[in-house]
């Protein structure tokens, strides 16, 4: 190995974690640098995200880094989303027909936890925690940090860098600020903030509503969420406007007025959220975006990669899954050039390209995919065209589970198609099944596989006319 | 007129002296701060696009200050595109059939110095040099500035304030970093950069070549362009790839390549312009994007305008005219409300919100046609199908001149139509004669009456077409 191979990473999230372990392994030397304290001596995430729904394209990142197994121990499955009907009945509609398809509850400071210990058993990597990025220079490349403590600059050079410092990216606002690059860039906002609750486990550890799904109050603007926790407990995501609506962050300002909401809109969490007034005034209001830019790296000597390099909304539960297939994916790219990189015969620069073009178009597609599935939870499960949609989907997926996969099925378990097939597939396909159900063209009385061939023909037609559309737009 | 109507706007350019003239004119008092040296006593503007191209929206805001007038003896009318070939063979291409539809080319500092000298004959309005914003306090409101010479400090508070500071704008960026504030923000940038050049005047002042034209020597990827300006001298500017071509910015490092690249793509300039290579290399590229973002106005108390707003590329010639159209908009808002924000009954917020609502999907559509008329001026002027459209639209208006608009016209003549509707025509148009002149459905036979009825129905069917595909768009 080449010595000039050092490589500085920005960032000890999830992804910088699992990118650094990787990338060690593959023997380079890593400085991996984190703006935060140690996160298993110091707990800081107080109404941040703390549990998160890991799927297969998240488990294949694992995978490769030989911590799946480890991983698997702090998985909680949800088998479906469970609905939260306003009069407090409850059903399950699940993921998919297919039995080994679910997704996985996961505390992200303990998935973060593995992830750093892992790392740190490598000798070739160096973990440096409270140091802020102030700077980066592209030339050398280099880049300064600010001690938290102490407040002493540090400046780690650097054959190449790797900015996997999240959606508010440090090292992506140097690229926009640097004059001499151009940075395109799109960061749209959601007009809803979130805001953290909990509902605490039962005395004895126990879990105060069903375990195995991801809960959903959908109420058409508003939305309340929960995903389960290994202690017994659930953390609660009220989704709401920020303004110009009957109860809106902007008016929910008393006690009084918090709990008229809940009354009227999920009665029965009141019940599982004991101090529920206290809780919410607490919690911050969070806000959530999508960031797209390109391109992802600067001449070969810094690349942008997870949040950093594709922020996106949390609604499809694939923000950190695609985090995670990116250091896949620049694996595969690595492999193919590596002992052309370490004898000096390709440059980072080509890896990058190789990488961003490959990566972009999928990382556009799981952005837009989330933004479209905030629609999905928050109004279309509490409609009955949809949950006859679903319910036809899960049918399809159980009696023929070769033939069909929905579009969550084909974003979330099928690893080996990328996000931008499966956006395209999976849009087509609800396109078709709705336009059928809602034209009674599927009726109760027609059998289940001649149901799936008209959905599959009319699934052909749309995407056909959509390829003809893309090819005339002028 | 209450004592709290005191605005403050920042930058001094010609969106913000229109804005401010204006203003001044409706009895507010004004203070306009400006960043650079007063233009009437320095000049500064070496590299820069100095002249540019005014019309009829441009014109109507200038009208309604009542400068009109004085404005027009700055103008140079371009009544075509002179279109140079490779062989040195031109050709006029005129920008309508009408003869009173033509551009202007004017001198940017000479427009400017004509509208700051107005606006310094208002009594309340005073204008300040030389200070650059540093902070923008958004609940005061207020803007601290630092003075260019003396480094010194000043806070100017008022009821609102107005950001016209250009396309890389202070205030814009204040906006961005702003935590408490979610402004969705897209940059895109060109991969094409821009260099000035000039063709000098002739020993007495003459013009080397055609005067009433705006030149334009497309080459497909690359292109230069030619406005006259009043001292009989032209600005020249080549429009280039950064790099990956083979002649590009990245690859023109030698007076001998400079003259070589010239040689073959511009033969005919070649002569024109004596000291070619070493303005060459004095003058710097400039870069060209396009940004978006909104909301324009933060809680109702500082306003985006102009290039601050909406930056767009410069190839529609609307840059200009659009920021004047931007506060002849705004002018017609503020007419509706002014006794009710006087006397107290209506906030600017709503003002600001109003001003937004007409005016965000004109200001868009207008960014998306510059970009789109990069690739008309570089690659399809030189193109015989674009050339037999031309030849056609130019019949139309000339015979018909009541009944047919093309997309330059309805863009650039227009007033009455906003951006958007020009956009949705005008492509439609487009589409609907390319696809008829190449299935070959007006043969030269056609009597031109019925080419018309033919372009008219097709369009028709274009717009439907386009209206349906919105409308059925899961």
């Amino acid at each position: 190995m080449s010595k000039n191979q050092n490589i500085l990473i920005i960032g000890a999230g999830l992804c910088g974690s699992l990118l650094a372990l990787r990338l060690a392994q593959h023997g380079f030397n890593i400085t991996l640098v984190e703006k935060r304290p140690d996160l298993r001596k110091v707990t800081l995430d107080a109404g941040r995200s703390i549990n998160l729904a890991l799927s297969d394209r998240g488990l294949r990142g694992l995978r490769l880094a030989g911590v799946e197994e480890a991983a698997k121990e702090l998985l909680i499955p949800m088998t479906g989303r469970m609905i939260h009907e306003k009069s407090g009945k409850t059903f399950l509609s699940p993921y998919s027909g297919r039995k080994d398809e679910y997704i996985n509850s996961v505390s992200r400071p303990g998935l973060n936890m593995l992830l750093l210990n892992e790392a740190e058993k490598m000798p070739n990597l160096k973990i440096i925690f409270n140091q802020t990025c102030k700077e980066v220079n592209y030339e050398t490349p280099s880049a300064t940090f600010e001690d938290f403590e102490s407040g002493d600059e540090t400046t780690y050079k650097a054959d190449v860098i790797f900015g996997t410092d999240g959606a508010g990216s440090a090292v992506r606002a140097s690229m926009i600020n640097d004059k001499d690059f151009l940075l395109n860039i799109s960061q749209q906002w959601l007009g809803h903030g979130y805001k953290e609750l909990e509902i605490p486990a039962t005395e004895n550890n126990g879990y105060r509503t069903y375990k195995n799904a991801l809960h959903i109050w959908p109420r058409g603007e508003d939305m309340l969420i929960a995903l389960p926790n290994l202690n017994g407990s659930f953390t609660v995501t009220l989704f709401l406007p920020y303004k110009d609506s009957d109860y809106c962050f902007e008016n929910l300002t008393t006690p009084q007025k918090v709990e008229e909401y809940f009354k009227k809109e999920f009665p029965d969490v009141l019940e599982l959220i004991p101090n529920l007034t206290e809780v919410f005034f607490n919690n911050p209001v969070g806000a959530m975006g999508t960031v797209k830019c390109d391109p992802w790296h600067r001449f070969g000597k810094i690349l942008l990669m997870g949040d950093a390099a594709h922020a996106m909304v949390p609604f499809y539960g694939q923000g950190m899954n695609a985090s995670f297939e990116d250091v896949a994916v620049f694996d595969e790219v690595l492999n193919q050039y590596k002992d052309n990189l370490l004898s000096g015969k390709t440059s980072w620069e080509t890896i990058f390209d190789d990488y961003e073009k490959v990566r972009k178009k999928d990382a556009d597609a799981i952005g837009e995919l989330a933004v479209d599935n905030f629609d999905e939870m928050k109004a279309h499960t509490g409609m009955e065209l949809f949950q006859k949609k679903r319910k036809l989907e899960t049918a399809f997926e159980t009696e023929f589970p070769e033939e069909y996969y929905s579009k969550y099925s084909l974003v979330t378990f099928n690893e080996s198609i990328p996000y931008s097939e499966a956006k395209k597939r999976g849009r087509a396909q609800d396109k078709a099944i709705l336009g059928l159900l809602h034209d009674g063209k599927l009726p109760e009385t027609m059998p289940l596989k001649e149901k799936l061939e008209a959905v599959k023909t009319q699934t052909e037609v749309i995407l056909n006319a959509n390829e003809k559309a893309d090819y005339l737009k002028y």
